[in-house]
C-alpha cells in the first residue's frame, strides 16, 4: 500500500531514487552496502513525513537513534539506471527501541530486497538506554498495527 | 532557468534531492567529497533527459566517459535535511571531450555550491581519445549557445 | 588469533583501518552502512591473501560473488579518530555459497561490532548459482574447521 | 620524498591504500568522487602526524575547517585492486586559509591524479573566518618552504 493512511491504518511511506553509478559495482549491480544508505535515506523522509525533524532532533543534540543491528537481504540484482521504489513501515515498537522495515521494489513492481534495522534511543548525557518519547512511539505504534477493518 | 527549453534556447536540467546523514560531516554540514557525487546523479539525469542511456552505454561498452578534472566551490554551508536543487549545463564541447556545469541551490534560492567537470570520450579499443558522439554533439552545442533571441 | 596458520589451523585474516570523517555521522560515531563498506575492503584482503585476486575475477567476468544476505550488530560506538582492527574468518561453506564473519576490534581490544555476509556464486552465462570453485572451497573449508589440535 | 624531515626541510606525508570494490565504477576504475574520500583520509593522517587530533578539534567544536574549494586531476586510470600512495604536502598558508596538495601514484610510481584543497578556519561561534591557529600556521608554512639546502 502506497501512502498514509488515517486512523487505524497501517501507515507506509514511499520513497523512490534512480541507481545512479555511485551506487552500482563494476557488474553495474547495486554495490551491498549502498542499500543501507538508501534505507537511510527512505528511514529520514518517513520520519520527515511523521513530522520529526531528524535533523532538528540531531542539531539540538538531546537524543540519539543508534542503529544496533542492520540486516539486508538481495534477491533479485538492482541494475544502474534502475528507478526503485522503497516502502519504509515500522516493524514494532519496544521501550527503548524500535524496528524499521524497508522494501525495495525494482521498476517491474518485484522485490528485490529488504532491510530491516533496529533503532535504539540513546540519552545522550547517561549515554544509557531511554525511553522511545511518547509522540514517536504513538505514531510507530499506529504504523505497525494491523488494519483492524478487513483482510488487507 | 528551470526545465529544457525547444530549439535556439538553452537547455538546464534541474535535479532535486534532500541532504541526507549519509552526506554530511560532524558539523552537520555537506562532507565536501559527497557534492561530486550528487553531482554525477545529476548528470546522469541530464544525460538520460537528453535521451543519452547512460547505463545502457557502460553496458554495451563501447564508450568511455571518464572525468579528467573536477572542481568545486563551496559558498554556503548546505545542512543535514536541506531541500537542494542542483541545474545542469554544458559548459562546452570540445573534439573528445565536453564541460559539464552544475550549481546547487539551497532551500532559499542561493547559490551554495558550483561543481564543473571535464569529460573525454575514450575508445574501449584503444584506449585513446574519440571524436564526441555525433548526436551527443549537437545536443550539447544546442545546449552551450547563448539564447539568439535576446540578452538573456 | 592473528595470522594465517598452516595446515589444521584455523585462518584468520586481520584488516586495520583508521575511521575517518567519511565514516561517521553527525555524533561523531560510525554511520552504520560505512561497517558494510569496511567489511567488504576486509574480505578483499583476506582473498587476496588466499591468492584469489578479486579484481582478477571480476574482470575476466566468468564468476560473479553476490551478497544475498548481509547483516551487522553495533555494541560500542566506534568514534571518529579511532584504530579499528577487523578480523575475518569464513564462517561455513555450501555447495553454491559461503558465509564471511567479521569481527570489529575497537583500540582498547573490544569487540565493537560484528558482520556476517552470505556470498553466492553466480554463473554469469546462466544467472544461476553454481558451485563454488574447488580450490575457493577447500581453502575456505580448511578455514572454517575447528583446531583439531586441542580445546582451542 | 616520503616521510618527514626535520628543520629546514619540506615535510610530505605518505598514506597509502588498496583501491577496493567500494571504489571503482562499472569499468572496474577509480570512480570519480572518491579521489576526494581518499584525499581526505590522506589529510586526517597527515593531520594527526603533525599532531593535531582533528577529531579531538571537531569534538571540541572550537574550530570549523571547511574546503572552500577541491580539485581533482585524473591523469591515468587507477584500477580496482591497485595499490596506492599519496603524498600530501601543504601547498601554501594565508591568514585564515591553507591549502593541500595531495599526489596520488599508483604501483609502478607513476602519478595517477592530483587533489587540491582549500581549507578555511571558521569561528564556530561567529561562523566567520578567524585566524589559522599559530602552531598549525607554524607548521604548515614550514612543509611549503624550500629545501634551502640544495636543488633537491
Amino acid at each position: 500500500m502506497i501512502g498514509i493512511r488515517e486512523a487505524g491504518n497501517i501507515v507506509t511511506h514511499q520513497y523512490c531514487f534512480s541507481l545512479g553509478l555511485s551506487s552500482v559495482d563494476r557488474a553495474g549491480v547495486l554495490f551491498y552496502p549502498e542499500l543501507f544508505r538508501h534505507a537511510h535515506d527512505a528511514f529520514e523522509a518517513f520520519m520527515a513525513r511523521l513530522g520529526h525533524d531528524l535533523p532538528g532532533i540531531f542539531a539540538a543534540g538531546d537524543l540519539h537513534l543508534p542503529v544496533v543491528h542492520a540486516e539486508g537481504d538481495y534477491r533479485l540484482p538492482l541494475r544502474h539506471g534502475e528507478s526503485v521504489s522503497v516502502s519504509v513501515t515500522p516493524g514494532g515498537v519496544g521501550d527503548t527501541s524500535f524496528t524499521m522495515d524497508c522494501v525495495f521494489t525494482d521498476s517491474q513492481g518485484r522485490t528485490a530486497a529488504t532491510v530491516r534495522t533496529v533503532h535504539v534511543c540513546i540519552d545522550p548525557v547517561s549515554r544509557k538506554p531511554t525511553a522511545v518519547p511518547a509522540a514517536l512511539r504513538e505514531q510507530l505504534a499506529a504504523c505497525c498495527q494491523p488494519d483492524p477493518g478487513g483482510p488487507a
